[in-house]
């Protein structure tokens, strides 16, 4: 299974804020054998949203968008998500209610605030989507064919994405190995293992471990093969090794 | 001045590493005042890349590529570019010698090492290209028609940027302003202010300081007629305000 993610948010492009976000879906969904294949940030116009979440849509499995939902102006990913599978925007009873529920929550926390929610502007989603419902915050989210939407509050977004969690699973793996060789001569290695075997082999020097991180990514089989083919190919090892590159 | 910012590598993807390559990108560009359209993580495969690399560099004034140079097979970006633009990578005299300049720096810092570099491979770039030395690591980046490309290590793109970052500059500003009204009771306000003034507001509430942050952006001038006009329809502040939202 392949996924795009699109985080949507002017503050994500001014440097304002770090992708946590992005990073820690991509962790879950690694995590699940899942190859993400896109992370994208676009600002909060509803065009240049509509139209990466139409040709993600088209290209991969999955497209996860999250960022933009909510009450405010800013706030166009739902619309967007709608603009890109030409559907109108309803409010379903379910999604009304959800809304109102966890509004009455709010207001009871926070009884001095008088609340000016339009509920039914905060409960509409894409016709035909399926609700996901906000129990850390107000706006729902939901899914409307390969398309999910969640929150961009961290919070928000985790708890949501827990809930449909099960539906996010492939069979991409991976298995570190470590070596103090320097990359210039490892080099012809890596390129045999990638012509050899269906992975690919990233090399990521770390210089305060003093070694060099090698990533054998692939399904099953593949890695298995590849890494084995490696550990005798050049001198690397399961688990980390080091050496003082200081010279 | 409008710029996509495209990120290259499978650690991006896996959740490996978090993006701060980007983040620090971003709010360079942004203090210069270049609007940052499109911040995209890809992973380490050559037509991906041209591909977005093509597209962005028809759509904005510039793209800045960042990861994937270097001597490893994973190392496919320069490549990448050149096929964005229909090249041949070359090697001229000055890439060559710079190559040659710092692997005898490294030797020295390092004289136990015999490293094998291939310094065609790695002084490689697009036929036409500006090279961009890297005195903070081995290979060169470049700049072709509007296209940068800098390394992924941080202190080496951070060097490299800074000797061209004069190139970057525009005349988008933010201007800040702060609430405690709930986000539901100012929707009004911000949409109208959207509408009379060629500015985007977002709103981003932070429970902690107990306040909601609007953003003002867009040219000089929009800005400070469109914050002065908030800061009258609404009750904000220039200086962070806050209150108890605990209830």
């Amino acid at each position: 299974m392949d996924v795009a993610i699109i985080t949507v948010g002017d503050e994500l492009l001014s440097g304002d804020t770090v992708n946590t976000n992005a990073n820690w879906l991509a962790t879950q969904l690694a995590e699940r054998g899942v190859a993400v294949e896109r992370i994208l940030s676009v600002p909060d116009d509803r065009e240049s949203i509509a139209d990466r979440v139409a040709a993600y849509g088209e290209a991969f499995d999955a497209v996860i968008v999250t960022g933009g939902i909510g009450g405010t102006p800013d706030d166009v990913t739902v619309e967007a998500v709608a603009d890109a599978f030409d559907r109108e925007l309803t409010v379903t009873e379910l999604a009304r209610s959800d809304v109102e529920r966890r509004l009455a929550e709010i207001q009871e926390r926070l009884p001095e605030h008088d609340l000016a929610v339009d509920v039914d502007a905060e409960a509409a989603l894409p016709e035909g989507s399926r609700p996901l419902l906000n129990d850390e915050g107000l706006a729902p989210g939901c899914v409307l064919e390969n398309v999910y939407v969640f929150p961009g509050i961290p919070d928000e977004l985790q708890a949501m994405f827990a809930s449909v969690a099960e539906e996010f699973a492939g069979d991409r793996r991976s298995r570190f190995l470590y070596t103090v060789e320097p990359e210039a001569n490892i080099v012809h290695a890596l390129e045999e293992a990638m012509d050899r075997f269906a992975v690919t082999v990233g090399c990521y020097p770390d210089r305060e471990a003093g070694h060099n991180r090698l990533k054998v990514t692939g399904t099953d089989d593949d890695v298995e093969t590849a890494a084995d083919w490696l550990l005798e190919a050049i001198d690397a090892s399961e688990t980390p090794v080091s050496r003082d590159w200081s010279g």
